[in-house]
């Protein structure tokens, strides 16, 4: 039941464990573009909304969080700013700012949250984390195989090693729609429909079709052949009887034969059906699927005209998109129990506290996770039992025995053991038993 | 001069060295809080209206930006949602939401942009990143002196090693109100002033406090006291003959002997001028301000029922805000030419390039940064500039002699010494080179 406290709809607060699952994978993400030469760039959460409004259409002007004018200007209800909406263009205002400032080509990764007014729903959030990986400025397809192996070892490093990469071309579907006879003025739609291949029944999607104006059997065997178990081979077939697919069937070739050498057997496949919304994709297009999920892992393709469409220049430009919030949810689940801490340290009388300080700080300078007793019970019990509850792997326990030892009780919170250890000693002893941990 | 591809007013574009620099930054945060036992805690960038207005008072209310309903709603011209100010009252909101299922006493930092919409000057944004350590549920001083250590030791992390903390407390300038016979009514007055010490003439200071309706004799001793160069002694005097001022000095004190067994000599200063705004404070507050430096790099307090005024339960509270922009703008500047790449790939001829793909592979499994040239010459002079001029410490030249030869050439783009080393040595090769570099 939604409560008062509640984040706002289609959003999430992130606790300790989430937080550190979700940092541990974006550094993950950072170092293999690193690894590639792809350079991070942080553009501001909002633009200005004549930068953001009438780039991809109604619709998607319809899902932008807009920002009202402040001031005197507020009573008048519009909006200056508008949250980013995707980082696409953000990129195209950089590119247009900065412009011979950016090395060239431009391979650049961008990590971070974008917002869009959904209805949300299951894996679908008003404010989630988008990763995109571009590059801008090179028409070779060396910089689509580029993103692509980058994408694939992104999923490899998190884990999800059993990732398959779609592959088609735009070429290669205007090259069907040229063998199929199908008329320009249908060719929009009729591809929105084979987009649905992998969701309804081949049959639905034949029916479709006839009702975007194909003729029966030219949408059945269309159907047919995309849906064949060779498909690929039968669309080969086909494609190289026209230039635009042969010219298809040399850009999906030229990135296969790239990728081959580098990805596991059967990990890149080209899949003519593939048609990813495709209105600015210019060349090759793919997406990323694991077995057992359903949807992809992100995707992405070559989009030459799309940054200067933006509002930037004309370059040519590549890019894949990562699904991050999917990916995350992928991997295994945060354990609510992980351990805050791995020193606990007692604080069983006031005027020891300063000492009980200092065994925390020799704690800390063993690499440890170390913190005090900050309660207000003096009870040894009391404080064992919240070294416990915060998942200390040992406690230091220091009263007035001990003080007059000169030492300090260590307890090995998973054995009850303990041991006394001179004082000055601990960081020592700590650093010794942490290392005997790992 | 401002463009139509500028970020929007008061927001900044991060380019691949700033944001280096930055995350560099940030981790170091992130580790010396952990070092500590807090936990990070992420909220949404933006909270419904209710729960962020109304919190600070009409000023900081306009300083909100404010975002639009979404839909049939949009023509109202109303706001629903709003961008955060700050961390605390997502902290509020999110003890008030999670309760019990936070552990007791709840220790969290919370690192990320706050949007305010101040006036843009030097080193004031519209969008800054804030971070904040606070620890509710504890009203013992050693959680104050923790939170003053882990914002000491962030510091310290970062080069910053000659911060020093200014100790004071709400206690000890109600004591020196009552001292003095500053009539309640101008109390809240009389220490704004007092703030000022810092910035104008203590004679300023003194007029402006008669301005109040101090009289003369009592505003010029309430400066001189606060003013001389042993104020902390004078102050104690003064203090010693009131109940409020006696309470307020154990206080100051008990901070004072939990950390000066942790911080060089002379890095806390009992500094009775010190007000900090004041309003919501009610125990300990503190300042950290370094040589040279003009204002704070944050600071905080004790701020036991704010988490209650602002919408949370009834806790202790505790807190430290790190400035993190100026903290970041005293660190050594991102240099430009801080090199992208490690190891730059030829591709002299397209039916080489996946030869070159494979080489680029071997250097990133030998953890280098790896490019392959993606642009459109053919010619080694073309490639081996843009090697240079990506910074990359070693260059791998693929041509169809190395090709014949089943090999490679490594240049050493520093002193352009040239090896020419088998096709599958090239990883432990460039290992072995990267390893005699560090």
């Amino acid at each position: 039941m939604p409560s008062q406290f509640d984040p706002p709809s289609g959003t999430r607060d992130f606790l300790a464990a989430d937080v550190e699952r979700r940092e541990h994978a974006f550094a993950v993400l950072r170092s293999v573009f690193a690894s590639y030469g792809f350079e991070p760039l942080q553009t501001p959460a909002f633009e200005r909304v004549d930068v953001l409004l009438g780039r991809y259409g109604d619709e998607a002007d319809k899902l932008v969080f807009k920002i009202l004018r402040r001031g005197e200007h507020e009573a008048s209800g519009d909006a200056d700013l508008a949250l980013r909406y995707d980082h696409t263009v953000p990129l195209a205002r950089v590119a247009a700012a900065y412009g011979s400032r950016l090395p060239t080509p431009y391979k650049r990764y961008a990590l971070g949250p974008v917002w869009r007014a959904d209805r949300p729903g299951k894996d679908r959030y008003r404010e989630f984390v988008q990763c995109d990986v571009d590059t801008l400025g090179s028409a070779s397809p060396l910089a689509d195989a580029e993103v692509l192996a980058a994408h694939y070892d992104v999923l490899a490093a998190l884990g999800l090693t059993d990732a398959t990469i779609l592959l088609n071309s735009r070429h290669v579907l205007a090259g069907l729609m040229a063998a199929f006879s199908v008329p320009t003025a249908l060719t929009a739609g009729v591809l929105i429909s084979l987009d649905k291949l992998d969701k309804i029944p081949p049959a639905e999607v034949a029916d479709e079709l006839v009702g975007r104006g194909l003729a029966a059997d030219q949408a059945s065997e269309l159907v047919a052949t995309l849906t064949a178990t060779d498909a690929a081979d039968r669309t080969r077939v086909v494609l190289s009887k026209t230039d635009a697919g042969t010219a298809g069937l040399d850009q999906v070739d030229a990135v296969l034969a790239l990728l081959s050498g580098q990805l596991p057997p059967g990990r890149i496949v080209f899949t003519p059906r593939l048609a990813r919304g495709l209105s600015y994709y210019t060349g090759p297009i793919w997406e990323l699927v694991a077995p057992g999920v359903a949807g992809s892992l992100g995707g992405g393709g070559r989009y030459d005209h799309l940054i200067e469409q933006l509002g930037g220049p004309d370059v040519a430009a590549t890019g894949s998109s990562i699904g991050v919030e999917r990916t995350l949810s992928l991997l295994p689940g945060a354990t609510d129990d992980s351990a805050r801490l791995d020193l606990a340290v007692t604080v069983l009388r006031p005027d020891l506290a300063g000492q009980s300080f200092a065994f925390a700080a020799a704690g800390r300078s063993a690499g440890l996770r170390s913190s005090l007793y900050l309660g207000s019970s003096g009870k040894l019990r009391t404080q064992l039992k919240w070294a416990n509850d915060s998942g200390a792997r040992w406690c230091v326990i220091y009263g007035e025995q001990e003080q007059q030892a000169g030492a300090v009780t260590v307890r090995d919170m998973r054995t009850g053991e303990q041991a006394q250890v001179p004082a000055g000693d601990l960081a020592g002893y700590l650093a010794d038993a942490a290392g005997s941990e790992r």
